[in-house]
């Protein structure tokens, strides 16, 4: 069985993009849209979506991966990390002035439009996800919804954004930093894989345990491969800063393992992310997407 | 028929208290919890939560106002109000030092603290309208997350915001004053009345419409309300910089009517939203709150 995640993504990431373009209204009042598509559109791996469709279709096939539900849960989740960008990169946090390459929205647009512009984005992601056209059940509505603002929310995202903020400068244990990188990026990326199984209907526990163990081990992995890129990596690849968690004191898992053996953890929790796949019961041919998707973030160079 | 306000508010607010201390975390990390609990707790007129339980009375008496649904929306809409004021005060927006004779959020937190506190208040209100204990149905919860992210997005609170940042110096026409409004204060305050008629099942189109008339005249009053304080009240009463519009050189309802028109104007909103409570076919009992609520935006002195 060959599976090309290109041919499979591809499409994917037209749909994304499309779909991105349409529910972001440039008309929104006095620049608010400008900046909202600015912070969203042409730019980004759509990781996260693609976890979103990817899983729908491990649980459901072809007809939950292509369904509105999906689609509108892809996007959904990309919003709101890209909303935690806009926030991340203004000066009283990162102070970043470049991001996937080009001035953040800050900078391109001021911090009062960029606060305004990521407040709405997270606003719109819990829109799209409530439509009042019929075309997603209010069961899927209120799972979806539920499961994104927790991700999003003091136990999530956001949470691990505070601990970020208070520990740069401390020498954190590896269970304080798995706990942070837990939060701040991995919440987002488990949630990714959550709402795509919802999308497909309600799935049975077991599955739902797999592909918990499975976006954990994901999420986990992404952040131990950041870490790596950060070090190897320049600028120029990254589309950011390189080295900027070295200057900024920020621990990593680099600087608590070393290199190699952070590297070899990466390898290992990548092997955790296609077992919990194996254990999920889930026909093969479904999962093809996500363990193509998680080949992806470990060998990614940006 | 006697209907005394404060016996009706008076439980209604500890209740509302005793849930908002409740849902916010002050364990949530690294400080999260208490920037929250400190932007939420103690403080405010909890204008939006009593309209959402005074219109869950009026479409379903007791039944609906006490229910579990009524009380989450509630509180939901303080959170998306508290964040809103947490992110207008920053420096980069109005720069606000005293919030309810308290130093605002940033002054106490720092304002990465601030953003962060803001963000995850915002998440949290989705969260509390999508429980997973069963208590409040799919059908309701989809509703409700529904009309707060609407309300709350780029068609509601944060696009009236953009137009507020880049109205400043400017010349606004009565029309474009009323459309900033309608959205920066309005839709928040429209979107309480009407989360509390969905949590009282699906009232009919009839009640909705009249409701939304009621929210809409509500929503303009308090606005113009406000402006009249802002020149006639002074910062101890108001609890906030008196006289900050003037300063500014916003617009506002009085600079452009006058203080007089602009008194005569408040009291024909007032009416406008006693006439739609009328025209709804709701019994009078039942929207005795409502009414009692309307009269004390208009006649509040903070």
């Amino acid at each position: 069985m060959t599976f090309v995640l290109t041919d499979w993504m591809n499409p994917q990431l037209l749909q994304v993009e499309q779909a991105l373009m349409q529910w972001t209204d440039p008309e929104a009042p006095a620049g608010l849209g400008q900046a909202m598509r600015y912070a969203v559109l042409d730019g980004g791996k759509r990781l996260r979506p693609l976890l979103v469709l990817a899983a729908a279709q491990a649980v459901g096939g072809d007809s939950a991966s292509s369904g509105p539900a999906a689609l509108r849960a892809a996007c959904a989740i990309e919003l709101i990390h890209a909303y935690s960008l806009v926030h991340d990169d203004m000066p009283c946090m990162d102070n970043d002035v470049l991001r996937r390459g080009k001035p953040t929205v800050h900078v391109q647009f001021g911090e009062a439009q960029a606060l305004l512009a990521g407040d709405a984005l997270q606003a719109l992601a819990f829109e799209l996800i409530t439509p009042d056209d019929g075309s997603v059940p209010p069961l899927v509505q209120a799972a979806l919804a539920g499961l994104l603002s927790r991700a999003a929310g003091y136990q999530g995202m956001a949470g691990g954004q505070a601990i970020d903020l208070a520990s740069v400068g401390l020498a954190l244990s590896e269970a304080q930093l798995r706990q942070m990188h837990r939060l701040k990026t991995g919440a987002l990326l488990l949630c990714s894989v959550q709402m795509g199984a919802v999308c497909a209907g309600q799935p049975e526990a077991k599955v739902m345990t797999a592909l918990r163990h499975f976006g954990e081990a994901l999420g986990l992995a992404f952040q131990v491969v950041d870490d790596i890129l950060d070090v190897i990596s320049d600028s120029a690849t990254l589309g950011k800063t390189a080295g900027k968690d070295v200057a900024a004191d920020k621990p990593t898992y680099v600087a608590l393992m070393g290199l190699a053996p952070a590297q070899a953890y990466a390898a290992q929790l990548h092997q955790q992310a296609l077992a919990a796949l194996d254990a999920s019961g889930l026909p093969l041919a479904q999962t093809l997407a996500l363990r193509a998707l998680a080949d992806m973030v470990i060998h990614r160079n940006n």
